[in-house]
């Protein structure tokens, strides 16, 4: 994404600041959607009132609505254009005659800052206001922080203040949330400072997208079974070891409070023009990893499609979104579009750790040709769902006809799944027809009966978190090592045993060594603890070094961002 | 403010969900703002943009304003009613046929949480709408809580990152910052866990509403000066003592990029339908305490009469609008309203702390006239700049006529000095004609060139401690302790000689022992150290324990507040 100024093609934000936008309520108003459902936050921004909600809700019960899931190969540095794809595919289904809404997660300030940019897609397939949209947008992930920050501190209050309370403090399950960046904050000792600073002890902080209590906002139905998931929370455990949870602690109904706006779903509008939600973004690996189910199931109301995409690779976002989103939500994927790029091809056929960019990009069909087993693991595994696949091929400048050519034909005459060229990037619309096309049509030719969790409700916990392993990531078997067998006897003792496993694994690598490429065989997953999501529902099993707060690094993106005097924004992308 | 089921006078949300707002549009549309000028969030709430700002304040060029300054005696835990009597004193000077604007600061989620609760005046003298007011509001402070968290996190990122950076880990100046009460991040340790912690060093949390970057919201002309202030905050010394900005890690122009609409104030308007600034919220120990400047000269291109409140006590937040705000922003006061209480009156004079309030109630005329003194000190200190004062006797149910007599005797014979029942509070405008008559006299006969600052720029810092310490405090000197000559004398080289000082010091006396109540004396201001507020413009110098982080007690306020399902607020007051 180089600049003007370098002669190569627009950056996301010049692209953006050229476009023209209509007020959202005119791009709304064809949609069903008056002025009396929204509640602006300037002119481009809304947020739908709970009646619009309620009533497009109703709408959806009445249609049949097809869910197309965006997902994507095994991440790699250089970014595969999973939200590019996302929206370029609305996009380009609105323009090839059909009616399709998109919803996304809300970019988390944390990763703009630091190496990733933004994640309001790009080029021509992005959506609008993007600079707010990757700022502080309707305020949604501040909300959660202090709603966050709030059970921390009453917890604390309530160790320090209250005689009473009975809690183990080297049992304390709820650390603080900030969206930021912050290396030093990963592992602190708090309460120093004599009386008037409280009690000492351990604790941390992780990004807000990482907080139990943005999984809770994303799963939850409505006001009143968010209220009923953050009570339920698990923030402490006693000297009994018995849970105690945010409602001991009396914060329910202040941090419902604090979420009363944020559980509302955004609007926007891409570059086109067409509708997208974007709203909620859990992290896809201690949480779920896809937008809220309040924006999907709203969107159902507006369009005949609804496309959204899941974090990270298939194995991590893909994975969670059936076998957990799907489960809870009742909802049923109608085709899955795995998101491809040759150079993440030749990167994984490289097996590069860490990687030389320059390096990829001189790299040949032979390197690329290496990489299909990443490729052909991702679309083995979702075929496994009963859902029909596409792959995308994102097409960027440097990418030879010959190697496109190879990705096209291997998937169709090696694998016989689906394949369409997207440069919906560079051209939005007009680049994603083949695309589109085959999106339809695959969902025209599946069938909706045939799709399945990969384990039922009451396998045992073991056995959801083996079935992941070997069928998803491709492990001879797991192993439970620390804690991990005495965690799975609390979590059957206190009722979980019936929840989905929420799996957190490097996003890196298919398995849990980020520097094994491909699709690694002949090894086994190590889970070392388990805990009870209680206000989301699921379980997490950790796996490996879990990292729910990233660092900066010495130069992050955030030193070449700038504002004007007039306020022009320079570096964000 | 006990709730209507007490059978007593309703709460301010009751008072606030029962009363009819107008879209703000249409309320600020006689007072020369067009749509175009405004930045929609909700109905109910704007931010005014740059070119509206920027038309406004010329506007304001050509003709007088009048400034009123609301302030109170030494607080008591019972609330004077210094946000109401500001409110109600606007809301009257329009009832009365003038044309008056308000300015008043936002709340902080943390004392709203807190015991304080809310923070937007109260009854049938307050701001709407109250409830988002007091919660998120425009998105202002975590607006400020992010580009606070983001300079932190570059500093140590640079800190742990870089080996070139020179930083001395012991003399770090730049905490992080929470809006929230949270007693456990008082102080702590930061960048544990091994080498992908950072590195280990002490670090503390403030509030956010003493964050420097709050002062300089506050003092900043427009964005390009809020850059420079930014630029030049002190976040560290290195190895030879030589100062470290916000500028050598790189942060200005992400963190003013994240401030670049919580510098457009914002506009909201009263139960009575009158505009309300409501921007900007510093500490006034640690900061000055005002709302910020832009919404002061922008209001003067709005009406022809300002009133405007300073925190805490008159030693306080009108001792730093006089000496710091007034000579930074050039402005002149025309009038200051002192709030006063029979029941704060009470209390000082039984010199009580801790407070029993139930004791305060009973007392008589004796306990009254007894607290005279505190009242007499703070009216003779406002006089001494130059201002025409009025007492307000905010007037609440159980003061007995005869008490408030006593007060308005006092005043008149004793004293010379203007003062006025108030009854803003359960009777709006209604309730404030005597105040607002008595403040058009006051300013109609004061003398604005009389108005001056205690003391000259130029003037030693010493000096200007020892004139406040003296002339508004009360005290016979001032002890310089611990390294506090030593920090005058690195102010002293490093140039900040010529600003004035921002003194913190309790606020629960006119002497640096919050347990003497009245007006003490017989005692030394211990000043222990001094640092430079390079952004704001100021030095702060510390005396006695400073609180820049308060704590939640074991119930707070927040274990009272819910929302029901459909979005029904209760217990935030």
């Amino acid at each position: 994404m180089t600049s003007e100024d370098d002669g190569g093609f627009p950056t996301d934000y010049e692209i953006a600041k050229d476009a023209e936008k209509e007020p959202i309520k005119d791009v709304l108003e064809p949609w069903g959607i008056d002025n009396d459902d929204i509640e602006l936050y300037g002119d481009y921004k809304a947020k739908l009132s709970h009646d619009g909600v309620n009533r497009l809700r109703d709408n959806a019960e009445n249609k049949e609505g097809n869910l197309v899931l965006v997902t994507g190969m095994t991440p790699t540095p250089m970014g595969e254009g999973k939200t590019v794809t996302t929206v370029g595919l609305g996009q380009t289904l609105n323009h090839v005659g059909e009616d399709a809404m998109i919803a996304i997660r809300e970019p988390s300030l944390g990763p703009v800052f630091g190496v990733k940019g933004g994640a309001a897609g790009g080029g021509y397939s992005q959506v609008l206001p993007m600079e707010d949209i990757n700022l502080h947008f309707t305020g949604d992930l501040h909300a959660l922080t202090s709603a966050h920050n709030l059970i921390a501190a009453m917890l604390d209050a309530k160790i320090s203040q209250d005689d009473e309370f009975d809690v183990d403090i080297n049992d304390v399950a709820w650390p603080r949330a900030m969206d930021m960046n912050e290396r030093a904050l990963r592992d602190i000792v708090v309460g120093l400072g004599g009386k008037s600073g409280g009690t000492p002890r351990e604790s941390r902080f992780l990004l807000t997208a990482a907080s139990e209590l943005m999984a809770v906002l994303c799963l939850a139905e409505d006001l009143a079974d968010l209220k009923e998931r953050i009570a339920r929370i698990i923030v402490a455990y006693d000297s009994d070891g018995e849970p105690i949870t945010v409602d001991d602690v009396d914060a329910t109904g202040p941090a419902a409070m604090l979420l009363k706006d944020a559980i509302k779903p955004n609007l926007v509008q891409t570059i086109e023009g067409t509708p997208a939600f974007v709203h909620g973004g859990p992290f896809a690996n201690i949480a779920h990893g896809t937008n809220s189910l309040i924006a999907d199931k709203t969107a159902f109301g507006m369009g005949d499609y609804l496309v959204t995409e899941a974090g990270f690779g298939s194995d991590l976002g893909a994975e969670k979104f059936m076998n957990i989103v799907c489960r809870l939500g009742d909802m049923t994927p109608n085709a899955v579009v795995l998101v491809s790029t040759v150079r993440a091809l030749k990167y994984h056929g490289m097996g590069m750790w860490p990687a030389d960019l320059e390096e990829v990009k001189e790299a040949g069909v032979d390197e690329l040709e290496a990489g299909f087993a990443n490729l052909d693991k991702h679309v083995r595994n979702l075929q496994k769902f009963g859902v029909p696949v596409v792959v995308a091929l994102n097409r960027f400048p440097d990418d030879t006809d010959e190697e496109v050519q190879a990705v096209l034909d291997h998937c169709r005459e090696d694998l016989g799944v689906r394949i369409a060229e997207s440069n919906v990037f560079a051209e939005g619309s007009e680049g994603g027809v083949d695309l589109a096309e085959n999106v339809v049509e695959a969902v025209d030719e599946g069938d909706a009966d045939e799709f399945d969790h990969l384990y039922p409700d009451d396998a045992p916990i073991k056995e959801k978190i083996e079935t992941v392993a070997t069928e998803v990531y491709g492990a001879d078997g797991v192993n439970f090592t620390g804690g991990a067998e005495d965690d799975i006897e609390r979590l059957n003792d206190l009722g979980f045993d019936d929840a989905p496993v929420c799996l957190s694994k490097t996003f890196h690598s298919l398995s849990d060594d980020p520097s094994k490429k491909g699709a690694p065989e002949g090894w086994e997953l190590e889970v070392r603890e388990l805990y009870p999501s209680a206000g989301a529902g699921f379980i997490v099993a950790l796996t490996g070094d879990v990292l729910d707060m990233p660092g900066l690094p010495a130069v992050p993106a955030a030193a070449g961002m700038d504002i004007d005097e007039d306020g022009n924004i320079s570096g964000l992308f």
